[in-house]
């Protein structure tokens, strides 16, 4: 089939928790550092050089994302673009996990349990209370949702199922409407779209490493299979962000 | 009656083309200045200094509006804001004048001419031809747009006649929602709301010089009558500021 439609995703670059190794998720609003603003900033280039336009832009509530599509927005000067901020677009919610330092949530739990939680696909770290003050729910981006639907805790499955409502409720008709589509979402969000498009398991999903701030183009047939997906750079470049990513994931940094 | 809404208006600050005293309007995208950008985080931080919130705002498709707005929500922390854009709060057209020095008008229309398209209601300046380049609809952010409703030129009225449905069809359900609205505009959109919230005349609405980068407050009753205006600022700042538009908006400047 020929392709018809072309949706862009972009993974937001280093937030000031990832640089200090803490547990972020869902439910902290972390900013970009400098070199997270940097990132962005080369994905608006890269998506300029190739000569990418877009129609309407979907994002989380969360800053780092919304952050780095502002910065893309400059660098196509598309400042205009229509913006969906949704909740469902956010990253993985790490339950009591959240703002724990990640060598010290090792030893408290031991690293294979941290390990299962982060690299198994339906097991959840235990939950957040909601009378933590770390509960996302208090935060007014939330005040208007029904407040039972704001996790205390996800697995990558359950970060999946309600990222993809998001994806068939809004994305999918904006798209069918010939808009072209850009996505600035997290790590695992971006997951959970991959793994629609993409058709890949729920073992292989786990261990799929989104590079940030290189955009992945796809572009897709009439009905929205894959007709084509590429980075905007070099396998060599994608495999180097990869492995980055990867090992700023490892638990214990040496 | 006792007050019941907020909302909060915001004129954008200095533009390049306003530094270089050209006729901006709605035909050309002019990116903020430094000072336009130092307006803006001035508003911000006045917003926050009077714990203002808001859970909407409402912004024209031009960056020098968009932009103020991004720096207002970096002072409020409030960047998962839903933000609606629309064409219809955009400044005036000013038709052929769009991007001609002030100066350089005046000697080429006499400057009784150029006062009268500048200070009169209903006074249109001559049309922008469809294919000149200055003419906006070839624009992106315009392109899903009936090509008839871009303006070629507007007077005063003309302008706030565009406004006013978003006004009435997008901005006041959500007024009416319970919802905080933030509107972040240019001088002769905002004319439009503040005509039709003051009850100004069509003669007094000319003179009306909205302050750049000074959040003014509307408290409304249940059925959008104010009980209470004001600005964040004292009177002698907005008088000031006031004087400085009325300045920069002289034909030739000395």
């Amino acid at each position: 089939m020929a392709a018809k439609y072309t949706v862009a995703i972009v993974r937001h670059g280093e937030s000031v928790f990832t640089k200090q190794n803490l547990f972020c998720g869902f439910a902290h609003d972390a900013d970009l550092t400098e070199v997270g603003i940097q990132e962005a900033i080369r994905a608006g280039q890269l998506l300029k050089e190739n000569n990418l336009e877009f129609d309407i832009a979907f994002t989380s509530v969360l800053k780092r994302a919304i952050k780095t599509l502002y910065y893309i927005q400059e660098q196509l000067d598309c400042h205009w673009l229509p913006v969906v901020k949704s909740w469902r677009l956010n990253e993985r919610h790490y339950g009591a996990l959240q703002g724990l330092h990640k060598s010290e949530t090792a030893e408290k739990y031991g690293e294979a349990q941290v390990k299962l939680w982060r690299r198994s696909y339906d097991v959840r770290p235990p939950p957040l209370d909601r009378n933590d003050e770390r509960w996302p729910g208090k935060a007014r981006q939330y005040a208007a949702m029904d407040q039972g639907m704001i996790p205390t805790t996800e697995s990558l499955k359950d970060t999946i199922h309600r990222t993809l409502p998001c994806w068939y409720d809004q994305i999918v008709p904006a798209i069918k409407c010939g808009k072209k589509v850009l996505i600035i979402a997290h790590g695992n969000s971006l997951r959970g779209i991959i793994k629609y498009l993409d058709k890949v398991s729920d073992d292989d999903i786990v261990s799929y490493e989104v590079p940030t701030g290189i955009p992945m183009v796809y572009e897709l047939d009439e009905d929205l299979q894959p007709v084509k997906r590429y980075y905007l750079a070099s396998d060599e470049e994608v495999a180097e962000a990869q492995a980055l990513i990867a090992n700023q994931g490892k638990i214990i940094q040496k």
